[in-house]
């Protein structure tokens, strides 16, 4: 057989690429039938005038991607390819899907959002750079499964002095938000685990749990939180409970609810209280209420907290409090999990905590949202011959109830009549026919401007009292 | 009742503080009885000779927390609290658990090390400089779930022109390491689903789908890599494969298994080959081998990248290429998960590849891995006489076994006596029994010098030779 490759010396990519890609197309083309003798490495640089080693390199890939093969002492044979490989175009470039048209809204009340404009990009800035040294290559090596020690510890003494959690950095596991830290935690439950919680709830949480197997019961709650009776009956093995301001109600658990939902723990074995200590680090009357954790005598509650809101979304860094003798069902059952939090951003966080930036920040942040709170409920102020105020004076939104029962899905759509976009409270419902806020909307303010608060109370009187 | 609260004018904590503090004590501590009336506050403000507002905002910290109720007209009572509340110290502090003292090596071949000596620390440093910038706040806000537009096509881009792989954005799920993609994955594909793995193979990859409830089966491989028959045999529904360096053989699958793999997969709705393009930046020898997933025309194979590697563990970022059909699938079942790498870094990362440095950075280290890759095949040269090497010309480690049958927890041990730390192939086994290779070792080079690769060599020619 004698192969004229048509060579480009002129440019173009490599000769010995040239004679690859040419056989190569040969041979998927069926032109060069499988079994048929190529000619040696010598014959064909003779031919082509290359020299040998091009055509050994040729070779070399053919046989690499296993076009041909080489028989000892016989020579080079083309392979048998069973299908037509069609070399594609590469797919014409994608562009970016257009964003759903959202409605535009003058204000947006949404109860999720946070404030990032206070937040302090010197400071995080400063501490990457220092981060980012030469010196510190050991930073971008793989770490410790659990997360950083230094944080977990910084995040122990944090949760400590503010939120009364009892625990050692042991019991601490860092990881990409509290949904990721879920799919662990049910991992050491075991996805058979029936577990309660609050309606409404979360929705998230409760998409997280049914989508890893568990089955979920709803529990009806009183003005104090969850039922405890209900939560027996329900024959549930844990509960995911928000005590320090639960979402969506704003209803703050009572010490005495909190310890009767610890009875239930301690009554059977293996049953466990999954706290979110959601929305806990803002508060505007009082001292902060310490996590049902702290309350624990009997290893049963798992704390989950995020800096999600305290921080920014962005930051990606949630974690996870397990009682002690969870820590060594996890090192046995998912230990193995590298940690999903880059060990360069663990190390900025630790650093913002450990020099008192977090603090500092919650702190600010506390001043800036009660200041728009106040704001809100400034606001509200003339709709109270018609609606109710509920959740106040904590997280980052309060309940409006109409008094005489306007449903939600009207409250909701004259509201986006007069540009202001308000939530209401089904989608937080496991059932939402089970909604028991019929009339109830969300108002969240976080995002928002004190001038944008203001101008949106007044939107919202007129849409919904004149 | 009347109430003396020691009250500390002198500092402390704030007035309202030591009254609540000293209430919650009594009541905790039993001293004043549940039901029992507290004074009003305005009575208490009297006695203690304090502002009525410092009562009042005593006794609303302790409704917050449910020690005491208010009842409209009658005033405050001491709730029931079920059992005592013991207030704790905090933990003694931890100390930093001590490393397991580990052996120490004068050279460690460690076959998943990385050289991050070469890392562009200034380059990433700039651009963490240019991203953490007070007008990008969006960059902390949330994100999109599958990872942002902009890097997705960055490495849409990146694999079609370095891999073949053939894509669109849309398909590219970004995530937190390849664990966690997997992990998603195991929720697309239905955890029941059974899924034949090469044997031997990546053994974490194992552990992460046998810890998601797949029953998992391993494959035989002859020199082409996993054996069709089998497979077919195995009754799985999926099958993991590294065709482009299997880890830990070395083995390059050839272009005719890899349509024989595809027939299988063809062969029955629903069957799928999960792609892990392991070490396949790093090939010194011809051109790169193209991924499979640029040869399937019936989206069947998902694929699995990760720049762990390429760039740095720390870096913890992975990317997911679904076939079209299962993006659907990945928004129903999965679409709800926020992505779990922050946007900051998602944004360092895109800014990486789109300004060429990953491309670069992947050119010297190929140089920079060649020359070790060299120096160890030169350092092994005087050890052939006994032994044969394979998998080299690819990867970070070659594999090195003993002609005459020398076991390998003995070649392991002999080289620790000489200080040099050699790693089995019984490990990768799905059953250690199994192992086919008994007289082979790993040899990983990327993160030992030059020098300490001929040191090493010369050691183990010592302790296996003479």
């Amino acid at each position: 057989m004698e192969l004229m490759v048509p060579l480009n010396v002129q440019g173009g990519s490599p000769l010995y690429e040239q004679i690859y890609q040419y056989i190569k197309k040969e041979i998927r083309e069926g032109r060069l039938a499988a079994g048929s003798r190529l000619p040696s490495t010598r014959i064909l640089a003779q031919n082509l005038k290359v020299s040998r080693s091009t055509t050994q390199m040729a070779y070399d890939q053919l046989l690499a991607e296993g076009y041909a093969e080489a028989s000892p002492c016989r020579g080079y044979f083309v392979c048998k390819i069973d299908e037509l490989v069609e070399v594609r175009n590469k797919p014409t470039a994608a562009s970016k899907p257009v964003e759903q048209e959202e409605e535009s809204f003058a204000v947006d009340f949404s109860p999720r959002g946070i404030d990032l404009d206070r937040f302090p990009f010197n400071i995080w800035r400063k501490i990457s750079r220092n981060t980012l040294v030469d010196d510190n290559k050991a930073m971008f090596g793989a770490g410790d499964p659990q997360g950083e020690w230094e944080l977990r510890t910084a995040v122990g003494d944090y949760l400590h002095s503010a939120r009364g959690v009892d625990c050692t950095p042991e019991q601490i596991l860092v990881g990409a938000g509290s949904e990721y830290l879920l799919l662990l935690l049910s991992q050491l439950l075991g996805r058979d685990v029936k577990i309660a919680m609050e309606n409404p709830t979360y929705a998230q949480a409760y998409r997280v749990l049914t989508s890893q197997g568990h089955p979920v019961v709803p529990v009806e709650m009183d003005r104090q939180g969850m039922r405890v009776s209900a939560l027996e009956e329900s024959g549930a093995g844990a509960a995911y409970v928000m005590p320090s301001h639960q979402y969506p109600t704003g209803i703050v658990m009572p010490v005495k609810r909190r310890q009767e939902l610890l009875s239930w723990a301690y009554a059977r074995p293996g049953r466990y209280l999954i706290e979110d200590d959601y929305d806990s680090e803002f508060r505007y009357k009082g001292r902060p209420i310490p996590a049902l954790q702290g309350m624990d005598r009997g290893e049963r509650v798992v704390y989950l907290g995020t800096f999600s809101k305290s921080i920014a979304p962005a930051i990606r860094v949630g974690f996870m409090v397990l009682p002690r003798h969870l820590t060594e069902l996890y090192k046995e059952r998912a230990g193995f999990y590298s940690c999903t939090v880059s060990r360069i951003d663990q190390d900025i966080l630790y650093q913002f905590i450990a020099q008192g930036h977090y603090e500092r920040h919650l702190n600010r942040m506390r001043a800036v949202y009660k200041a728009k709170h106040d704001a809100l409920l400034a606001g509200l102020k003339p709709l109270e011959t018609d609606f109710s105020v509920a959740g106040e004076y904590a997280g980052l939104h309060v309940l409006l109830t109409h008094r005489r029962g306007i449903k939600e899905a009207e409250l909701v759509k004259r509201a986006a009549d007069a540009g202001v976009k308000v939530y209401g409270m089904s989608d937080c419902f496991i059932h939402p026919e089970h909604n028991r806020y019929p009339s109830t909307v969300m108002l969240g303010y976080a995002n928002l401007k004190e001038t944008e608060i203001a101008e949106g109370c007044l939107r919202l009187k007129k849409a919904w009292m004149e």
